[in-house]
């Protein structure tokens, strides 16, 4: 029999799975003209500046010692996961050891693994929305059913623990939580994730709850909330980014921290997925953790200082709405009339040169809104935004 | 109503996947009192030296830069994918490009992607044995079935053709093969990857070919095989690592390379489990891939002395048989009446301070042999292992 050189399919989970949107958004920057100034890109919530210097020598020192060339431990290095346990008592105020977390690969990963160690194809997790595409791909891809539980403009965009029990089915395995939010900037109060956390826990849910932009609170909130205050939760997995708050996402670097009981299950996955996590950003971040404590703090102080110069900028643009502003992002309603966001984010990219995500990236029904990176741009470019929002809210169209 | 307490369960899939079994047998190692000598450590196919002096300083530079901490591209470095290619027309003996890989983080997850690509729960793959526990693993998480195709001492553990159609189910996506081998390391004849390769894709079915311990072939042969010979078949996943070649497998860096149909669904794969591959390893080793070119070969000869160092190091035992001896690995059965290959690697480890892998953790039917990865130990291990094995070959039990 000749071969039917027929191409076999894809797997089905994944051909219908959303395509990556950043580089589509990217590739409209190639239109623009530069005639409205530099590009401002404010479409990933990629750090700006570069790491402290203390850590960069550090990730120096790291690749030099061929030891660093090993294969590390399935967990991650011991010696980040103590730091890293000192740095959880700090931002929850109270006791962590090193073996509450794992290290993995970034915050996406921490995503994929924590569904994967509780979830599988058929089951279903409810996911507030908008939501974060890269969350919705792993669960498409992995055939676990999406249920949109929606956040509303008129409450900040913070979901309503009312509304939950209502979506869950019988094949409902977890809720995730993404506080601050992305696309939208909410800080969830406390309170709503105290009492979503009970509800999940009351349903025999559990609770992913991501909060990749933890370090960068507003600067009046000290606690993010008081879900640890006796330890981590039997149902709670909490995932944690290194990326934004030492400025080394090209090291993906990211923490898992769950109760000891899930935890054999987890060490599967990471050893399925990766063996171990690359080692050189570990050994670095490990050995400058509490070093770079002041420098983080700074960080945190400028960002916030963006989220200002951000609201500052957007004060003369009153036909905008803003929907919610933190930590890293904004969620914004250009004026009626400026067509669907997807039309508009191109518009904004190819005639200003001001790169934003539309909001059909992020879920249903969110075609009027922008998800704007704010704290990618500095105070100059900030400066310089309202001006040139300013004019895209004008189209030819 | 009261919080339950109640912890939730884990992924079904996941409960049924086994346990990362490399770790249990390091533990044996405790146990062991030194009195036949240092440990010589055999379980793990973990290069025992560092990368080259050139390599090494291009990781250093690579981490000291300060624009290796930003995001880099999601299907890895171009530069990276460029210098891939030339290294895979070397391989192979005929054109490549950058386009035709993506970097992953290690073969391992090169699997897991190749495997997300084209399968889902409920499919299944048809994987020889004794297998890579891995690739178990990853499937079984996965909830995909593996249809076990036995590879039998008799024909040096090479799987035969003839047996795979019968195997086929409606569900079947793909045939996975190893070459060289692991765990046994036989070294598949280019007529028999071809063969398997014509049979799955008579039968629509992929082909998933990790060849993570290509580089080293025995010094005879100068091709892997010949399926490349016009451009990557359209039903063929490619997987390799760069972690024993190059000895940095704490980088974990590793490539798929396929036809471009299957790259956009890939892609999805990549963004979704990584956003992008950590570009220390990425930015080092592309810079220096021709570089270390004459390291690369002067490696392989090297562990390519190592086995046969090993087989003559097993020539004076007469009652241990040699099932397969390759690349990194070596296949063998102890004596009849040393048990179970559990019981005898723990013997070995306990009293020897010799650590192998048991048979059993490589699928069924393996209890009696024992995977030997002889290319971590250098020529002075190997001249006292003969008489370390020969000793053990008497236990107590």
């Amino acid at each position: 029999m000749a071969p039917s050189h027929a191409t076999p399919e894809a797997n089905p989970f994944l051909v219908d799975t959303g395509t990556p949107p950043i580089p589509e958004a990217k590739g409209w920057l190639a239109s623009y003209d530069g005639s409205r100034g530099a590009v401002i890109d404010l479409s990933q919530a990629a750090p700006g500046h570069a790491p402290p210097p203390v850590l960069l020598r550090a990730l120096a020192g790291a690749a030099a010692d061929p030891a660093t060339a090993r294969y590390g431990p399935i967990r991650g290095e011991d010696s980040l996961r103590a730091a890293y346990a000192r740095d959880l008592e700090r931002a929850y105020g109270t006791p962590f050891n090193a073996d509450d977390s794992v290290i993995v690969s970034g915050c996406n990963q921490a995503f994929l693994m924590a569904v994967l160690s509780v979830a599988r194809a058929g089951d279903a997790v409810i996911l507030p929305y908008p939501w974060y595409f890269n969350h919705k791909m792993a669960l498409d891809m992995l055939g676990i059913e999406t249920i949109p539980l929606p956040c509303r403009p008129e409450n900040g965009f913070v979901p309503d623990v009312a509304e939950i029990a209502a979506l869950m089915t019988k094949r409902t395995r977890a809720i995730a939580l993404v506080t601050p939010n992305n696309p939208t900037g909410a800080v969830y109060p406390p309170a709503t994730i105290r009492a979503v956390s009970e509800c999940a826990q009351q349903h025999g849910l559990w609770l992913i709850l991501d909060e990749t932009y933890r370090d960068f609170l507003p600067l009046g909130q000290d606690r993010p909330h008081d879900l640890f205050a006796s330890g981590i939760p039997v149902h709670v997995l909490q995932l944690y980014s290194f990326s934004k708050a030492y400025s080394l996402p090209g090291y993906r670097l990211g923490a898992i921290s769950a109760p000891g009981g899930i935890m054999p299950e987890l060490a599967k996955v990471l050893d399925t997925v990766q063996i171990c996590p690359p080692r050189v950003g570990q050994i670095a971040v490990g050995s400058v953790m509490e070093e770079t404590l002041a420098w983080r703090e700074a960080n945190r102080a400028t960002i916030a200082g963006r989220a200002e110069a951000f609201r500052r900028a957007l004060l003369p643009l009153n036909a905008w709405q803003i929907g919610s502003v933190g930590a890293y992002f904004a969620y914004v309603k250009p004026p009626h009339g400026a067509g669907d966001a997807a039309a508009f984010a191109r518009h904004l990219a190819v005639n200003e040169g001001i790169l934003a995500l539309p909001g059909s990236y992020f879920g249903p029904d969110q075609e009027q809104w922008l998800r704007i990176a704010f704290a990618n741009a500095d105070e100059a470019q900030l400066a310089t935004l309202g001006q040139r929002l300013g004019s895209a809210a004008l189209p030819e169209t």
